[in-house]
């Protein structure tokens, strides 16, 4: 059963008829068909606590609901709406702002905004990057919506110290009506924050690690304060559950991108898988994979504690852009890709290219036709040409770019690392490797109880004669 | 012979002293040297014309002070300045304004610009897109400029047909005032276009491939716009050209650096290259390095006719940003990398994280800092963890972020990548890897004369039951 509103997903160049030695045969998955199916059962017929949290996430339909009405009634007020948060925290965020608003969105009149704040994501601690900010917007035309569970991130937590005191400077009591703080129900100093400023406040759900909670107030409140539809981005990623509970490989896309991709990367050994996004509006979505591909499969040691260094390097692209910095590479260097692009069947815009006046010799062949034809046929000569050159691709189509279409992809590769978690044997939701150097920055802060460790960090001297400058 | 404005390279971390058994020795660095040394002569004592033609623009200070000067007494007509082009003729217009701008540059008020218009690179072809900045931008306010050698680059004759149309129908015969055109100084389409137009023009230079065209008119036309000191950038690329004068690898950053990642790849067998830009502003550096490493190094074929399928992937990555992204794959992930870092000794801003109020409990360590040492704390504890888990990494230091560091990092990249094609036995300069793909695309387009390719690219039709939606 498939809708014209649903992805499509093209695997014919993954196989081998179509690309030779790199691509994957029949039979090879044939093989593989009962491994994908005891893999998807553990994550789909486990009891409910066992089951990964992101798969509960499109029932809240109701809180998303409440979100839209309390945002609605509040969203003319501000000029702008700055996120601050890093990694799972800001990558959703940015996507979905990519994807579903205006490509000049923050260039436009407020009145073209439909009244909506022009929306930032501020995502790093760069001095220039925070001075600039605040030169260049009003904190009294400016809503924050800080956002971490723990409320321990050292990043997003400088972030909160120095707005909120810019804010109280500025505006006295009325500093909380500028801030919304997304974090842990019950516990942390964010929660305890929220408490004392009164402002307003959502919570993380539980269960559900930051680099999934795209489809939670994490990522909904700035999604619904520049007007997208958030009940659409829930609809369309329980139209993708849906049509994943099938347990044949054959029958569910994820299952079988997360197989063949398993398979490229054990037996045809490509490290790298680029996600090649021949749309302006899906190029978020493809840093928001990154993060989601990196963290979850790139792990030193597996569920049985043996060392095992997995992890294959997700790199985004952009199309047709990219056809003039990386394709050359992609169709001549080393085979160790597997490539992944998303495209669109129906752009919003059919922007004809002009055939009257003058036209530049050996350039009538453009005249007349369409940026949207030119676009197709760049990516259909970049998928023939890798082809050619014997390297395997698939293709996930979005009918639109639409709340729901952008939410059924969501789920897609959630999914897919969820499955993939288990074919690679390894702990999918979490991220130890991060671990040393959280603790290096706290030494190098002065924190208490990294005395020692700082000390032993200080201590450490290159060689002079290895630096030059 | 070193300055306080000089990049600085810190090499320490690539040893297998510091990391181990991924790191180089200090033997096989000797045994190398040579080899270097001939490599190295193999670019500076040719003669003038055998020299790669990147090397000459540093002294172009006379172009160079005569497009300020044309600029300066034109910048304030414009609101909005807008780059056409793709690849070489946009990475490093990018780079250059994300380098030396304003991070909210394009949001502050014009009097914060100092009249300068905003600047806008519009490098793709996405319909959505090219509506979208017709629409957020009126032409009548916006100047142009669009740069494409041959004049014969698909996606930017076609922006060319769009907008000098668009000009056109708004403004009459004053659209020639509103077009810069950047082309061949005396042939191809975009030439014949100048004449006939009337308008400004500039000359691509001869013998310089378009990914090597930052310091030429190419990429210094919209960095003047936004006032840019393009001198600077000039003079901070002779600078490091004279820095790379010696034959030393010891003593040539551009060389060692070559010579290291040369180890690193064949060697080591590392096949992505990380450049980790810890500075929002260096950011669109290593998106422009991208294609430089990319398009000169991924090559199937050796200068001897073999078949070789070379090449290193280049990714970008942003500190402190994708520390929670990238990092925990970067820590514990397959040994398959090599890491740049680029950092920043001097931010413009000093930001302190305020102390004073109430302080969320536990983030005292915080409170009275800067964004400047936490950000610092957390470069080192990156490098700190990359090298406890035996990863290779370097270090590049910006003393500051200014036209001349930027011209300095500039030219050691395209230097590097010089010596690295001598190294691989490729030329770096061609990019016969993209003509399949463009084939293809005339091909479905109708260009006349590739009417049996667009019959056989029509013919072509995947399986249907490899398709899932």
């Amino acid at each position: 059963m498939s809708s014209r509103t649903d992805l499509t997903c093209d695997f014919n160049r993954l196989y081998a008829d179509a690309v030779g030695s790199m691509g994957l045969e029949e039979s090879e998955l044939e093989r593989f068909a009962d491994r994908a199916t005891v893999v998807h059962r553990a994550v789909f017929d486990a009891v409910p606590a066992d089951r990964p949290g992101f798969l509960r996430l499109p029932d809240q339909l109701q809180a998303a609901q409440e979100i839209a009405a309390a945002v609605t009634a509040d969203r003319r007020q501000f000029k702008n709406f700055v996120v601050l948060g890093i990694g799972g925290s800001a990558l959703g965020n940015t996507a979905l702002q990519t994807a579903l608003n205006h490509p000049f969105y923050n260039f436009l009149p407020a009145n073209k905004r439909g009244g909506c704040p022009r929306i930032f994501v501020l995502d790093n601690i760069d001095p220039d990057l925070i001075a600039g900010l605040t030169e260049a917007l009003d904190p009294a035309e400016t809503l924050f919506n800080v956002i971490s569970k723990s409320g321990q991130t050292a990043e997003t937590m400088a972030q909160f110290l120095y707005f909120i005191r810019l804010l109280s400077d500025r505006l006295g009591d009325e500093a909380a009506d500028h801030m919304i703080i997304t974090t842990d129900a019950t516990s942390g100093p964010l929660r305890a924050a929220a408490d004392t400023l009164g402002c307003r406040s959502y919570a993380v759900p539980d269960g559900v690690g930051g680099r999934f909670t795209v489809l939670s107030p994490v990522g909904l409140i700035s999604a619904a304060y520049a007007g997208i539809d958030i009940e659409g981005l829930l609809q369309g990623a329980a139209r993708m559950r849906e049509r994943c509970q099938s347990a044949s490989m054959m029958e569910n896309p994820a299952l079988f991108y997360s197989a063949a991709h398993y398979l490229l990367n054990t037996v045809k050994k490509t490290n790298i898988s680029v996600l090649f996004a021949y749309a302006q509006r899906l190029k978020d979505l493809a840093d928001w994979y990154r993060q989601l591909l990196a963290e979850s499969l790139g792990k030193r040691r597996n569920l049985d504690g043996d060392e095992v260094s997995l992890g294959v390097t997700p790199v985004k692209a952009l199309g047709v852009t990219d056809q003039h910095s990386q394709v050359q590479l992609y169709v001549e260097g080393p085979r160790d890709k597997a490539f992944t692009f998303l495209t669109v069947d129906s752009f919003a815009a059919q922007v004809t290219i002009p055939s009257r006046g003058k036209i530049p010799e050996g350039q009538d062949y453009l005249a007349g036709s369409t940026f949207n034809s030119l676009l197709d046929a760049e990516l259909r000569g970049t998928e023939l040409a890798l082809q050619e050159a014997g390297r395997p691709s698939c293709r996930i189509t979005f009918p639109k770019v639409t709340a729901e279409t952008v939410g059924q992809f969501l789920l897609m590769m959630e999914l897919h690392i969820a499955y993939s978690g288990l074919l690679y044997n390894v702990n999918a939701f979490d991220q130890p490797g991060v671990e040393a150097g959280k603790r290096a920055t706290f030494a190098l802060m002065g924190r208490a109880g990294f005395e020692e460790l700082r000390q032993r960090i200080l201590a450490e001297k290159g060689r002079a004669d290895r630096i030059m400058g």
